[in-house]
């Protein structure tokens, strides 16, 4: 976790030691910076970010520019250098306390690919698409840290030319996704403009909302997935504070239709221009491209909260699937795979359509940084172990 | 709030008043018992019921009869009357901290009709309906208690002649369930089989799942409900404990298909006899029976579950909207109305399709209580606001 991680990305999470119990660090280099030892406040002791992100815009810039000067500052050197710990030594946390978690649908990519195989016949993109970034609520109670073991889910499968039974899933699917991080809440009745996205948004961090395709299938006409995605969301450690990424701000795709005055975003562009890369037991499998994003970060947001939903500290939503239009940009098995119709070919001979018992999917992003250099997101991962 | 708080039932909120911050209250006729005081456990002085919850069955089952010995023993008369306050010199707050909030859609009439309404053409139940409880997540975090004021939500309308507009929802609506709330939470991976409700669910509410018709007809294809749904969710303030409820056990109506065996209720039938009563501006308008429900909570739960997702203490899963077969019995404005082609006639001379503002909609339940008479979940109701 060394690349990427340097003086222009300085993101949040939360570690312990065999020592110390959870608190807030900041990755530099291979080390983590213990926030509570180095600043005394005792806010970086609490065990999740929430207290710390629900501070708002100016707390936040505040102690960026400390570190800032702490770790470039000659002067601190000594006191820095013994709240250093080797990240290897370190046991990292879930780094926030999810209140709720949205998931959208927000390329167009992915969305046309999935209405393909999903609704043959029909037009790919339903046709609410293109007029508003589609969402649904997530489990919550289950977004866990990366690493966390993705036990193969059970539920009801049913074939086309059978009844339905229950059994593991046999469609067993990644989604690779950016996931933001709500620091300022809401009052009930409020609604954030895209203007003021950067007034409750903390920080971005990679998602891989695992996806079981044949429960999914049978369960999600008419009230949307359910136990297709509920049984594990894996969230990446370290929390890049949206102040990191001034550089990789990019303008999003042209729209097909003209967006309601609550979705124009003509002054406030908020596509990202991260690139994901999405692993298979070590092999590169895709690269889904992030700047390709039909919906953006802060239309979600303000989508989300035009009919006065209250945000809380916490609130986590994500991107959905992240896929570009080449075969290797796209951020799940089901379109690399094309249902399964086309199997994935491996470099060590093997082929796979959807995940296999044994399995290590691992998904990174990188994006432009202010100082020329690319900084990291570091990674979510998970290994696929079997049904119990 | 006298009739129907006797010594069978002890519902548990939470209370504050002008010298106390919230803590743990049971409604006892038109007083409340000051438990944190009773009893002197810190446990209930949290300010919400859920490390009580957390203890589990036993912890329930002891605390109920030191409270039935309490309320009936004339040794304690004294020490208890101090403890005793009125209803209405206290201020009520929402009685959980609310982990995942899961909405089913488990009445077979109201599934029926609004696919008749929803889907013309298309058979009104999908295909999955009698296998499965189906449901979805809705937004934990705008759970609020009852008597929080409606505002009506803005959000993406499309009529068929026009293209989306953003405003005030013009169909806005109730919808009518019960609510089940978690006290016992589970690991990730573990399931909980229908024979082990009881071990998992401490109590029972109303829900009233506001609803904008017209958001949630434009924006639910493919995910499901979003917005149409998370602007706010009413919660009744008494949480009636389970072991209340053993005189209102009934069988569930028979089923269609055979269960799967994780479904398979027969020798854990959890059907509860509460009949619902729903009033706009004091008029009652509905009385949907809960009994008829196909599918019981403790399938629901059995489902939720079934992919090992786990439970937090707090999560909150509703029935979805409880109608009967009768037009007075249906439990939301969508069905009275038949989605306004047939306004609901008022003793007023009004007619009513949806909620206006100023509308008042109270829901209450009553259910047999094992001493013969019948006890009472209080209410839940709110006020339509306009639109800011």
């Amino acid at each position: 976790m060394t690349a990427g991680f340097g003086i222009a990305n300085l993101p949040y999470g939360i570690f312990s030691t065999d020592v110390t119990g959870p608190r807030t660090g900041v990755a530099v280099g291979d080390r983590v910076l213990d926030l509570a030892a180095v600043t005394g406040d005792p806010i970086h002791a609490t065990g999740s970010l929430n207290a710390f992100m629900a501070q708002g815009p100016a707390a936040w810039a505040q102690l960026r520019r400390h570190l800032t000067s702490l770790l470039t500052g000659r002067a601190h050197r000594g006191v820095v250098e013994r709240h250093l710990l080797p990240a290897d030594a370190v046991t990292m946390h879930l780094p926030v306390e999810v209140g709720d978690y949205v998931d959208f649908y927000s390329s167009r990519h992915h969305a046309e690919n999935l209405g393909k195989m999903f609704r043959p016949g029909s037009p790919p993109l339903t046709p609410n698409w293109t007029h508003l970034p589609i969402g649904y609520h997530g489990r919550a109670g289950t977004v866990r840290l990366s690493g966390t073991p993705v036990v193969r889910p059970k539920g009801q499968r049913k074939p086309p030319d059978a009844g339905p039974s229950l059994g593991p899933s046999l469609r067993l699917d990644i989604e690779a996704e950016v996931g933001f991080v709500v620091g300022v809440p809401t009052a009930l009745g409020e609604s954030v403009p895209v203007s003021a996205f950067e007034e409750h948004v903390f920080g971005v961090c990679l998602i891989n909302d695992w996806s079981a395709r044949d429960l999914q299938a049978w369960e999600y006409v008419p009230l949307g997935p359910f136990l297709g995605k509920s049984f594990l969301t894996s969230m990446s450690p370290w929390i890049v504070p949206l102040a990191a990424l001034e550089a990789a701000r990019v303008k999003p795709p042209a729209r097909d239709e003209p967006l309601l005055p609550y979705l124009d975003d003509t002054r406030h562009p908020w596509g990202l221009d991260l690139t994901l890369e999405v692993r298979l037991n070590g092999e590169l499998i895709s690269s889904p491209p992030f700047a390709e994003m039909y919906w953006t970060p802060a239309q979600q947001l303000a989508h989300l909260t035009v009919n006065g939903a209250a945000l809380r500290t916490g609130d986590l939503f994500a991107s959905g699937t992240v896929s570009g239009p080449a075969r290797d940009q796209r951020g799940s098995f089901i379109e690399l795979s094309w249902g399964g119709a086309s199997p994935l070919e491996l470099k060590d001979g093997g082929t796979r359509s959807f995940l296999e018992d044994g399995d290590q999917v691992t998904i990174t992003a990188t994006a432009p940084a202010m100082d020329g250099t690319r900084l990291s997101f570091g990674e979510v991962s998970g290994r696929i172990e079997p049904a119990t």
